[in-house]
């Protein structure tokens, strides 16, 4: 093995989620007991902060304050969507970030983040390598969008379904104690993959779950939705619609971005998203209905007091071991779940190492046999896909019955060397 | 004593809340354990199974699952939002109640609902005296508005309380976690007292809260309210609201009602509440911020996963005292709170009982001196009053980790007389 000594930078990127920070205390703590690592740096707002070398000293922080980040929503270290060109194309971030792994002698670099952020570490592992700067640069996994090739799930994704799936369980009580005809429609964020609107199959799978699930694997159409949605709320007086924000029709157009028509009922200015859109549709064709539209927004990515415990540890996990397989020699690679079970049958989530460039920019989607024919819910094989995930409590700490999160010193690191 | 031996219904009204179920399960254990009462009735939907003779036999349900009812949320027995006519105008319905009650030979009758249903049961008590039928009518009080008068606070208003306190949090974290520009206004419920959005200075207190609250005690000013939010926003890049939907102007007209007009920035057709029309006006007026409307909607009044334990064992109380007062010879009253403190000198909750008549159509609302004096913040006086009443976590049972709410039969009673 190649020893290699030096500082490294920990950061974080994109969209957060209730256990990104428990990525980032992961690698946090193994780097801080890591012989090889000099210093450990936050990146201020992720790789925006690199470049710009303001990076946090975490040797500074409170090990206790530390440790609330495991149940500590939203991205400490801050967070960016900052894409930086293509380094062939134009090298000038490049060269600053070069800079300022020189002057505070960065060895090591984790990057906590999606599909993008996989992206920009592949092309920052690359242009180190081509510089002669010997770095070792590796992705840590992230997102409630689950949607990130080459590994069973990501971190962050069972924390938002848990969060889904028992909203929806206590809105299906209170939409349905009326002895009124009531629609509600309940919007859930995930652009092009459906895996976390897919999660209100768990809410049925407990026995209180929506009549209807519309996600963006399958096309969507209005017509066919409004005949899906009477026929129930004909039956029962009631509807409990949950859609992804991503559905669109057969031409890929996002249907909350439907253009205004007052022939079709999508007559209205759009305020409040695709949920709000719907409703008024519904409005229109069901009119002794109260039609509700809910739209959950960032609650379902920073819920950190329902989080899954599984989902926290598994993020650690992550964290840690991509530090550790750096310290051990690898670089460009990203650590990924794999499923396995144990000796009981039980699920059991296994590390494995993926090549940055086999992740980065795929999409992983949910496959269309865990989706109704019908296109209108979700089949059992999810549910047992993602049941084990989200279990076990939230660990997350309070003080007067309040959550307790983590309260960062945030020192600025100063340059080592010229 | 006047001993008074017969069957009781209870009934819930309104919208739900959180612990409204606690509230009945005290009801139901305790008459079912009251040799004075000789079957006990769950009216469907509220007093529209009481007219129509839809019954449930709660002696029929399985004790376990009745249990559950303690963590359930919603209105279990369902609810209904059904005025009745003053009775000297039109006495049909009472006449209709009457039958039932004699039917079913009702001598109690325990509503559960807010102000409304305060006055219908203080006019049914009125009723049954002047038709001569013995009969108890007792209010058992609810609300997350927790606008009831002359009660320190309502069952149902501390789970609400510390849903939006967390939340915030929780939001505040993920809102200002990006290096750009940020505004985000969330919108509580609460019509016309603050109480519910007032529970956002909580978030303050315990180190994560909103820049601004405003509540509806106070008259809402457009153009100050930019004032608060630029200036904010000019010092920080970030600022999060938090409003009351019942927020109106100084004539008294509801923001969210405003009409459009193009000059003004309200110029757009309302689909999705008032958070997201202050947002549209606040994108008019900073173009740099990115600005969001989060409305936790049904969310906040059924969020029995992170309800409060006082709040459950409180509202549970309400509805044990509501029988026993009754068995005891009460009538035409309604158990209150009043709070008092121990020999520790901590909070203690003590249940008196208020004529029917002193508390239906008064509103209590946020006393103006726990508002700041600008109107666009609550004070510490405030937080004294809220923060013992979210005390203690959520006695919700689950299930794989998800929750596990009650399952009741709802066998309809059969009537016992002619």
């Amino acid at each position: 093995m190649n020893e290699l000594k030096g500082a490294c930078i920990i950061g974080q990127s994109g969209g957060p989620t209730a256990v990104i920070n428990a990525s980032v205390l992961g690698a946090i703590q193994t780097a801080l007991n890591a012989p090889q690592i000099t210093r450990v740096l936050g990146a201020a707002n992720g790789i925006k902060g690199v470049l710009e070398g303001k990076l946090y000293d975490m040797g500074m922080e409170d090990p206790v304050e530390l440790e609330l980040l495991k149940f500590t929503p939203s991205s400490a270290l801050g967070t960016c969507r900052y894409k930086m060109k293509n380094p062939d194309v134009d090298p000038t971030d490049y060269e600053k970030l070069l800079e300022t792994f020189k002057k505070f002698d960065v060895r090591y670099f984790f990057y906590n983040g999606g599909n993008d952020s996989m992206d920009t570490c592949n092309k920052i592992s690359k242009f180190m390598e081509k510089s002669g700067w010997e770095c070792r640069v590796m992705g840590i996994p992230k997102t409630i969008d689950n949607d990130l090739f080459g590994t069973d799930h990501c971190p962050g994704y069972a924390s938002a379904a848990k969060y889904i799936a028992t909203s929806v369980m206590e809105v299906k009580h209170d939409a349905c104690c009326y002895d009124t005809g009531m629609v509600t429609i309940i919007e859930v964020m995930g652009r092009h993959a459906g895996w976390l609107t897919a999660a209100a199959a768990l809410a049925t799978y407990a026995g209180a779950g929506p009549d209807l699930i519309y996600l963006p694997e399958v096309d969507f159409d209005m017509d066919t939705f409004l005949a899906d949605v009477e026929k129930i709320y004909n039956a029962t007086g009631k509807c409990l619609v949950v859609v992804s924000e991503g559905i669109h029709d057969k031409d890929g157009n996002f249907i909350s971005e439907a253009k205004t028509n007052s022939n079709d009922g999508f007559g209205h200015a759009q305020l409040g998203g695709l949920a709000n859109k719907l409703a008024e549709i519904v409005r229109g064709r069901i009119a002794s209905a109260k039609v509700r539209a809910i739209e959950p927004s960032l609650l379902q990515r920073c819920a950190t007091h329902l989080g899954s415990a599984t989902d926290a540890h598994e993020a650690y996990l992550a964290g840690k071991t991509a530090v550790e397989a750096a310290v051990a020699g690898d670089t460009d690679k990203m650590p990924a779940f794999e499923r396995a079970t144990d000796e009981e049958g039980n699920y059991k989530c296994e590390m494995k190492l993926l090549p940055l460039a086999s992740v980065a920019n795929f999409e992983r989607k949910v496959p269309r046999e865990w989706i109704n024919a019908a296109g209108n819910n979700v089949e059992m094989a999810f549910v047992d896909y993602a049941l084990p995930l989200i279990q076990g409590a939230t660990g997350m700490k309070t003080a007067e019955s309040l959550p307790r999160f983590a309260r960062l010193r945030k020192i600025l690191a100063q340059p080592c060397c010229k």
